[in-house]
């Protein structure tokens, strides 16, 4: 029966996009809207000669970006790894690159084998028509210590129920935050602040809600004391909103 | 006859876009593709109860960018000049911002009243889909003391001949470049060069065809000596080619 061989080969993917122009990153059935899985499966169907499914190491919403998002699939082409990259790329819109494609064992899954991410949120100060689909503009100074003191307070393992979304599906609100750090970037005559955590994993819209929150105390609405008060009473409806997609960047993914 | 008093107001606007989206700054008749300028003109006729006709210091191109667009317009209209940022800029879409109002003698002109003006090119070094629309990206390095030195000889009082568009209307091909630098600008963890020019006035394209022929310089395809020949010269057709509209900013026009 099995006189010939089809090697089947599991590869993995480093990208980025601009999420700015995409209805989320995972494929909707149906597709109303361009989705980056959407757009990138069928350019791959077509590269690969087979249909093909991507996993991705996890969702983002409609505008979020990644600088390092990672994916997988499986394929029985014969196309060499390290020629993906270019001609993969040369079929997909200009806000999606392919960084680096890799052969990978057969179990590597892009999300069950992922052990932690890194998101980076940007605040710009002012406003500038060159930010809006890429930082949240804040108008106003923020108190860059204060918001530092309660980042260090969700530092661990916790109950994020008070940062977790109504729409999320986790089975439980603790999740284990490695670092939370905020500091001023510079770029150009810009001036942001970059809020960037690391994370085994993170509820459903949990970095924005806590993007959130650490603005209002950049703002002197909370102090870092209020956070920590937050956090023990594990009640989403306490905590202030959410805060919006655009100014969020999945920046890499840990295996 | 003249019971009424109607004062007529001349208005300076300051303005920021991003010009990805728009199809140059220019109105065009009939309008098929937005203009900054067509966007702007329904929005402000609508705002001061009259129709408006708005004056640019200068056209840019479709994709190019403006940090300090000037315009002007007269109006009858009541309103407070302090609101005009406000409540136009409310009407407008995220791609065009109000930088500030101003009023200014009844004679001043947007375009007729300029005496310089400042442009900004950025090219990434490398690629990312976050500078897709905002600079023009350049794979390998570029010696930036070479693309200096050829800078330096283009500054002062010269005919222009070999970087004039083939489209351009202007009676004369001597322009005066005052300054003209090429530096490198680091953006977050992206790599950039900025090349930075002031002069009293620019023939059609000239920046960007000054910046096609400082990259050759800086890839070492041309030396400096090469470009002082170029200018000596004063033939379009033996310099390198335009740069891409996308890495243009406008950045500021003196009065």
């Amino acid at each position: 029966m099995d006189e010939t061989c089809v090697v089947e080969r599991n590869l993995k993917l480093v990208i980025e996009f601009d999420g700015s122009r995409f209805h989320g990153s995972q494929r909707q059935a149906p597709e109303k809207e361009p989705t980056v899985q959407g757009v990138m499966e069928e350019s791959l169907s077509r590269l690969l000669g087979h249909e093909a499914h991507i996993a991705f190491s996890g969702r983002t919403d409609a505008g979020v970006h990644a600088s390092g998002q990672v994916v997988s699939f499986k394929t029985t082409s014969p196309i060499p790894t390290e020629r993906i990259p270019m001609a993969f790329g040369n079929m997909l819109p200009g806000e999606i690159r392919i960084l680096s494609a890799q052969e990978v064992p057969a179990e590597f899954h892009a999300r069950f084998s992922a052990r932690g991410r890194t998101y980076r949120y940007l605040i710009l100060l002012g406003s500038s028509v060159f930010w809006q689909d890429r930082a949240w503009q804040v108008e106003g100074k923020l108190d860059l210590d204060s918001m530092q003191k309660a980042a260090s307070l969700l530092i661990g393992e916790h109950d994020f129920s008070s940062w977790r979304a109504a729409g999320c599906t986790a089975h439980s609100p603790v999740r284990e935050i490695l670092d939370l750090t905020v500091e001023p970037l510079k770029m150009g005559s810009f001036k942001l602040v970059a809020i960037t955590t690391t994370g085994t994993g993170f509820l459903y819209k949990m970095v924005r809600n806590l993007v959130g929150t650490l603005v209002k105390v950049g703002q002197g609405f909370l102090t870092p004391q209020d956070v920590g008060e937050l956090l023990a009473r594990r009640d989403r409806t306490l905590a202030p909103p959410t805060a919006p997609a655009w100014g969020l960047y999945l920046m890499q993914v840990y295996y």
